[in-house]
């Protein structure tokens, strides 16, 4: 059975008590959302992790660090480094996004080093192994699809990202969409290619009854991906992105009635007055599903700094409701990222979530800042090192720079504004 | 004359054709808002530089860096270094805020080496000063604060911060808001403790007419600061701060009057839910003066990140209105920046500018996005890398990482999505 199929017949699973109680919720409400597809568990039988966790309404916006080769990039043991340090700084779940030489080698090695669910993108395998075979990626059919998604959920492989929404509609309506980028997305262009070479419905929407097979199986939860995420912030919000959703929004209803969980992923570039709506619309058209947004980056033109362009977004879109953030790093547009991209972007994420759970009003995100309010005014350096979300580049920077006086900072010394209020006016 | 009796003459000075046509407004908008108080030139008649700005309404949103001295780093050269990085990559204003052993010196090296408008705090040359000559930083009067503000006016100075919202009331509404962090502005701190210590009210307010007088002769512009900000997310719009905006509006009122430009500033640490709600009310009671945040900072728990806190908060404060963004680095509430911190804070938010800007509907930032999106559909390297925020960590990134294809990068390689699109689809 999978989780959702336990909280229809009201069984609390010990993995709902153990997360509901870290989370701070109820068991009756946790299972009552987890019952109608607001909150997830990306959890696969096979797959035996530490820290599970939930995805969905009411918990701690959760963050995803993507990892995995490139044919350029080809190292599993870069990979498995980028790993431990995105488990190191925070990262709730990873990705393995490879399109190397040995994508079930890597898979293998993350899944067994992750103590985070993992999720994958299954159709990059497929067409990796059939530029291998046929020299020709977009030579796959429903029967290579299911293999892949076979092996891979019995692989352990807690979640799926699946471009099911990339259909004839959708690209009809991308066709009149008149975009400045196109499709960004690998897997909605490899998608949208075998439509058009093909001339055939998209196996992934037109069998998806056969992958809940398979997800329901192993439990794996279903990531609808939007294929036709705007790639520019002139294509945000537009009819391609929102037919898609719409899409999205069926087969979630689908997928719940099949007992398989469900996220739903969304942009991408969208300009800082469009991330309330899409929040918003998301979570109307797909009836409450945890919502899993890629940024979204708020301007184009800063490559080497979207993880600020893309924190900004991420954060506002997060306290207007998204409930998992995929981290981009400062390498996003130019490169493979190496593990400190790794490092900075899942930092910016974490910032952006943790700014967000404030605004959801989520009793220990509000703790943390008033412990660091009050080490601060205390100007108890220790403490604030140990609370600060990078505990060591904070401490880097404070020795970096001592004060001549040992209770302040080399910023204003003996003109220090806490320490004049304290001694002054007793505040 | 000051520009904005030029304006109440309905004289379009060179100064406002030059700056009305860099940014793309009419003559007649420019002089109507400038006229009303809701744009303002802070530009010395003393002070003859390169890059002159307006902030306010309709205009692109400009960012200032502070450099300075402290007690513990001393030296004018560093911040020289400093004033060459902010100038290089892009800030519109900078503000000299040191507290070190010679202040003349280093503000007036500043002021020759800028090619755009300086700022400063000038209580704390008072306070600096008082401690030199007296061991007690608050023995200082309206006649020492006349004095320094004549000999910086003369100087040069284009604008000054004047704490003059803290004040007897204000200081009753914070001893009643029961705050977590109290003060944490520098000359804020210092006004408190002087007007506690004298128990007379701030000269900066009993005497604003003596400081409107200079400040008219100079055509310094008056940046009324918020010596009552929030140093915490708790303490964010509570009543103290209101209370001293309240203060600041009638002050704005009588500057205006009294042909005296003026910019209000504003918070501090803002969660995220109170952003818009500050932009509107400054907006509201100050009657559409420029706004002038520093941050805000959404979240008090990650220090050696705060320019990514910052930009968060700063791009949604631009966006719903606010005008001028005071950069914060990732040194914040830690040390004393260095060169690396003042590129890093600039660059930050510079993004955050320019993301509000694209909503703001400015053509020039929207040509920017477009303009980049185009070079990246095209997969022209060269060009995305040209027109990148900051061009050399862009080509760093590039060089550090070279694709087997030379039209691609080493995230997809020959699985770009762009790749793909261009030769399956003709996108």
């Amino acid at each position: 059975m999978t989780q959702i199929e336990y909280a229809r017949k009201n069984i609390l699973t010990s993995i709902m008590k153990k997360i509901s109680s870290q989370e701070s919720l109820s068991g009756e409400v946790f299972l009552k959302r987890l019952k109608e597809g607001k909150i997830v568990i990306p959890l696969n039988h096979k797959h035996k992790i530490k820290k599970p966790c939930a995805v969905g309404l009411g918990l701690k916006t959760k963050i995803n660090a993507n990892i995995g080769t490139s044919p350029d990039k080809d190292s599993s043991s870069d990979e498995l480094e980028k790993l431990a340090v995105a488990l190191k700084y925070g990262a709730d779940t990873v990705m393995d996004l490879s399109v190397g030489s040995d994508i079930p080698g890597v898979r293998r090695r993350i899944l067994k080093a992750s103590c985070v669910p993992v999720g994958t993108v299954p159709i990059y395998e497929i067409a990796v192994n059939a530029q291998k075979k046929y020299k020709d990626l977009l030579r796959f059919d429903i029967n290579s699809i299911l293999d892949c998604l076979e092996t891979q959920a019995s692989d352990g492989v807690d979640f799926f990202t699946i471009h099911c929404g990339v259909t004839k509609k959708s690209l009809d309506a991308l066709n009149s969409s008149k975009r400045l980028m196109g499709i960004v997305s690998r897997g909605g262009a490899m998608i949208a290619s075998w439509i058009k070479k093909n001339k055939k419905e998209n196996p992934f929407y037109e069998y998806f009854d056969r992958i809940l097979d398979i997800a329901y199986r192993y439990d794996v939860t279903l990531s609808l991906g939007d294929g036709l995420r705007p790639g520019s912030i002139f294509d945000a919000t537009d009819n391609a992105q929102i037919c898609e959703l719409k899409i999205l929004g069926e087969l979630k209803a689908r997928a719940n009635k099949r007992n398989v969980q469900v996220i739903i992923e969304g942009p991408g570039h969208v300009p800082l007055d469009q991330i309330r709506e899409n929040i918003l619309l998301e979570k109307k058209i797909c009836r409450g599903a945890p919502f899993y947004v890629l940024g979204p980056l708020v301007t184009d033109i800063a490559p080497g700094y979207d993880h600020i362009t893309s924190a900004i977004g991420a954060a506002m879109a997060a306290g207007y409701g998204a409930d998992f953030l995929c981290y981009v790093t400062p390498s996003e547009h130019l490169r493979h990222p190496s593990a400190e991209d790794v490092r900075e972007g899942v930092i910016a994420s974490r910032i952006a979530a943790h700014a967000a759970d404030i605004v959801k009003g989520l009793p220990q995100a509000l703790e943390w800042d008033r412990k660091m309010s009050l080490a601060r005014k205390k100007r108890d350096w220790q403490k604030q090192i140990k609370l600060a979300i990078d505990p060591q580049k904070a401490k880097l920077y404070r020795l970096s720079s001592k004060p001549d006086l040992s209770d302040v900072c080399t910023m204003c010394g003996k003109y220090c504004s806490i320490k004049l209020s304290e001694k002054c006016l007793k505040l």
